[in-house]
């Protein structure tokens, strides 16, 4: 039990979403825009194991490191180029530029991240291995949740002063990504 | 084990595939191409359970009736627009057409097909959660195998005469889609 | 979450089903009765993955060709001898007479058929890896379905003209297999 | 990976077994003959997820209490009238007189038997949702198992005295179910 | 479905288990005590796959032969010694004496066993990678159940008189384990 | 397949594993011990899916904010106090104070951490459903990678200045975590 009911009676529209059709707003801090196609929008997913989402960056933005906690996640390259990247569990970086067309894996679990390094925007379908991947943002996670992570915790795992935690909090908390 | 070794010595390129970035032939009999980006492209893909895929759609041309024996497919219109359908196991069609940027889902197994009804091209990408989900067309694997289905049984399974059922393989055998 | 909810209480007959042992019609176009045994029939099924069926053949019927789109299946041979075939993602077709008491299997997804060449009635029992395995029957779900496939579609796929479309679609509209 | 490789090439007897049609010996002293079609025979079966038996009752024999440790188990009557059951974790038995033609469920993992209580000879087919479930007999196991389980384990387990535990053993170790 | 909804709130309480850090009784007759901490303690775990139990071991206790069906299991000595065993479907015995510190894997649904042989209390965590494992004591489940197993059946299993048969019930009766 | 081989022959040592008993050295910067014992130390774990690992805590140290990418975690404080929290995909953090045989859960893929805040060591079990979770400490990944992560990346993630990256990363590579 997952939380999401079956429905007695379906229709076409169980099995449909036009939210990723519509333009990304890529003005926030990070200028990257994620939208989902999961089985929050989709209910006809229920039980079927599959998800998409649409990703738009404008240049010089960065989709910033991130992990999805319960897939594996596939993107293809809609318009312009990307650097992507991810991070072994023994700390190796896999990084590549990827082109229009071109398709990439990020792999169960692991952190990962995307930069339009180009001069025109860019866009990438992603497909994911769950009807609900989740999506953790590692540095939002870590100095912008709520109740906050302790300055000494994060100190320690970043090696800095308490004065520095607490200024990447107020940053973060102010300009969310 | 599935027949896929773990590498020893994995790179970056074991996570990439720039083979759906080719255009796609779509001067065949159906006028569809389907392109797939499988651990058979991607080694990497090895136990991680998800794929890709492109297809390319010639106006007025159908990706014919065709199940995917191992996965769930939910796609995202590249360009153009399609009208896409699905058939339930109590013989119920689900279908709808659908724009640029819209997302649509076939569960697990159903027979499905995409056509493009427009006067551009269109094209959509595919995204699978199976790291191979097979593609079955369901006229070649009736009409065209190899050995043939006997006459009789396609005879009485589409209440054909075996000179009419003898005509539909010839041309199958002509035209393979 | 799937539909079948857990039962509070429970008893012994939710394990039990004594409906595959009623004999089967087997007087309609194809001759061959198909009755289930899954998670529909049981209420002690549900998250227990596994189900069962019995197939009845008058001699010279086919159990037509047809998915199950969650399962493979196995079957044993209870009389008569049976003509058991399925076709593989690469429209290869694996065909073979079996007798009473043998197995054969039948890979997840693919489609596959059974019929009686004999003039004898011949009969089955089928297993699946499913609580509820779905069958498609092809023919019926392509040109028997509501709403209908159009014809366009199913003359390009078949390579069939319109009207000999339409006649097909008549027979088994009429003689629901 | 299981121990069993992808083949190369495949032939349609991959797919069959012939071995559940000979016969059973039931002259042993339980009088009740398994025969599985697993994986083990069945080479096509690997990650299919599915397996079959046939079990004869000679009158008045017993399938002695035994889990499958990796399946759950259906089985259909193929001819004579058996006494099912089954024993939940909470020690509930759940038994039924089931007849040629019945189907009953013994749930993943429990400890279960059947008895041909009639004067005629039964035989079931079972099916199991996995491709190798395995068969633990429980008096077997602890009675006469190499080396052997330890005379106090044995004596607190079911309260018996070292001299009747010796003899328990003895009996078993002559008289292999 | 399995039984347990997905709350619409959670708190930090729902990760939460405090029941296995009480004093096990171990003044039963077998001496040693199990306390689980499962879905049933711990809601949060739903869909979660895990779960974890204490066991305490009187002096020359035992924690008699039982099984878990749905999972395999993996065991740290707390304190003390434990000599642990378990059995395969071929009736081979397992066996090795273990110190405080030391791990050892129950493989999933075989009967297995612990002992403690030494002259102090001896104490284990155990792991299961199932959110309810299950747990079935073969003795009880055989000798004390409810309904009762048929002495004959009983009897031929473990090739003993009805007059054993019944002995060995009422001491189980008696001495519940 | 999974890189694992099934061995031919198997013996108890297979099932068994002593390296958690020896102490953990704390003397590192986070001075936390994290001993695992998976599959790459049991053999027999292949298939089997579950792990153990033991942490060892010097008074006033942190495991640092972490992932499992394949597993959920379940602990129990073997000595000493923890603060344990993990930190949910909408950047929820639950946190609570877990005393000696206590237990608590980090449900799969989600950032967590352990602080002993307390004056003695402390100590804890942890078991996961996976054999082989994968861990994937996030400061670390991020900062001290091989090759890095670029500077800009990480700046606009954090909200740090190019010189800030510098000295995080050089700091966390001199005493890595």
């Amino acid at each position: 039990m997952n939380g999401f009911a079956c429905k007695r009676s379906i229709s076409v529209d169980d099995f449909f979403f036009d939210g990723l059709s519509r333009p990304g707003h890529t003005n926030n801090t990070s200028r990257a825009s994620v939208k989902l196609a999961t089985v929050l929008n989709i209910t006809g997913l229920n039980t079927l194991g599959v998800s998409m989402g649409q990703i738009d960056f404008a240049p010089g933005s960065i989709n910033p490191p991130h992990t999805h906690p319960r897939a594996t996640e596939i993107v293809f390259v809609l318009k312009g180029e990307l650097d992507v990247a991810f991070i072994t569990t023994d700390n190796k970086l896999y990084s590549k530029s990827i082109k229009t067309g071109e398709v990439f894996v990020f792999p169960r679990g692991l952190i990962h991240f995307q930069r339009n390094s180009g001069n025109v925007p860019a866009a990438a379908i992603a497909a994911f291995n769950s009807q609900l991947p989740g999506t953790q943002k590692v540095a939002n996670a870590l100095f912008a949740s709520s109740p906050s992570v302790a300055d000494n915790v994060l100190g320690k795992t970043f090696q800095l002063r308490s004065k520095e935690v607490k200024r990447i909090k107020s940053r973060l908390a102010y300009n969310k990504l």
